[in-house]
């Protein structure tokens, strides 16, 4: 069931594609598990696990924990910024930004794990010194820089409530949507994430929603 | 409760004191250990060590990692009840509802590791079969229900803005202020939780804030 890769020549692996596969799988389990458990608690050994490999060889394919999860990370914000661009990118009509909001808000639902996994992570990293505690001062920050473009956009245009500036609108609708990410993560039947996003930026924009 | 005296060597207490406040110094580390690692990597270990006990006097203290972590929640609890009590049982007035949650805000970032300590413990306990993920579930009901109540106050002054339910108020207020102190967490300086929770209630209601 081990192979033992010290004593045994290591196995000709097959084509590329199907390590990539491999690869593939490699990060799926690590998003699980890191999404359930953490960095801390996380260990290579689970996710090996997962996959049905043991650790060393998953080594191959990541040499470190911090490695595999930079690795998880890095392909998320790959899928998501390409969602996002997307759908703001679509919305050449300002008025149509809050919809793409929206769109990104109920992809993120279907994906299963990567809410809990960033609320996990992110909720962790807080102290400074976690190995991912750069990468998230940075992620919200890019993030906010992002909403607050949109909304910058929405001002140009009129399109946001009396009193309402781009940088409240950015911080508080990312605030308001992982807020309550984390009541529905907690408890999904308790609150509609989309719906309570819906609400606040028919508040805070004169779009139609 | 009974108010600590300051431990002078002049004053001795009693057997029982000693032992109470041995408890509330288990307590302390508990609180700090668990807001920075979770519940998962947090260890007993860990905790004895910022106490100076050995792992077996501790759990003379605490029988197991579970009750010790369900008495930090509890004492938080009773602390975060009478303070919302004080601050919204003093709103006579429901007018006076948006500042008492201002209240609440503002001294919660005043007492160090509390916001960490639940944010992170909240992540975590999505999952269930986490030992505090029920204790989440009904937090987050309890909270809520809190909220609505307060809001529901404001409604039949006729101070909610237009179309906001209490519900809704209940639940984006919760959430945006969750999710600000998540940015808070991460990044002190990025955000005022204090201001942005201002804003949020400004726009849901019109009581002056």
């Amino acid at each position: 069931m081990v192979e033992n890769s010290t004593t045994s020549p290591r196995k000709r692996r097959g084509p590329y594609a199907k390590s990539d596969g491999r690869r593939r799988e490699i990060l799926a389990a690590a998003t699980q598990v890191f999404g359930v458990n953490g960095y801390r608690a996380g260990s290579l050994k689970e996710i090996a696990a997962v996959v049905g490999m043991n650790p060393t060889s998953l080594l191959h394919y990541f040499p470190t924990k911090d490695a595999l999860l930079q690795a998880v990370l890095d392909e998320r914000d790959k899928v998501s910024d390409e969602v996002a661009g997307t759908a703001v990118g679509a919305a050449a009509d300002p008025a149509d930004l809050p919809k793409a909001f929206l769109l990104i808000a109920q992809n993120n639902q279907d994906v299963p794990g990567i809410i809990g996994l960033y609320t996990l992570l992110a909720a962790e990293s807080a102290t400074p010194g976690h190995p991912t505690h750069e990468y998230f001062v940075a992620r919200y920050e890019r993030v906010r820089e992002q909403f607050r473009r949109a909304f910058a956009r929405l001002e140009a245009a009129g399109l946001l409530a009396p009193g309402i500036t781009a940088e409240y609108a950015a911080a508080s609708t990312l605030g308001l949507w992982d807020g309550i990410q984390m009541q529905w993560m907690i408890d999904p039947d308790a609150v509609d994430v989309v719906a309570h996003l819906r609400r606040h930026l028919s508040m805070i924009t004169l779009a139609e929603i």
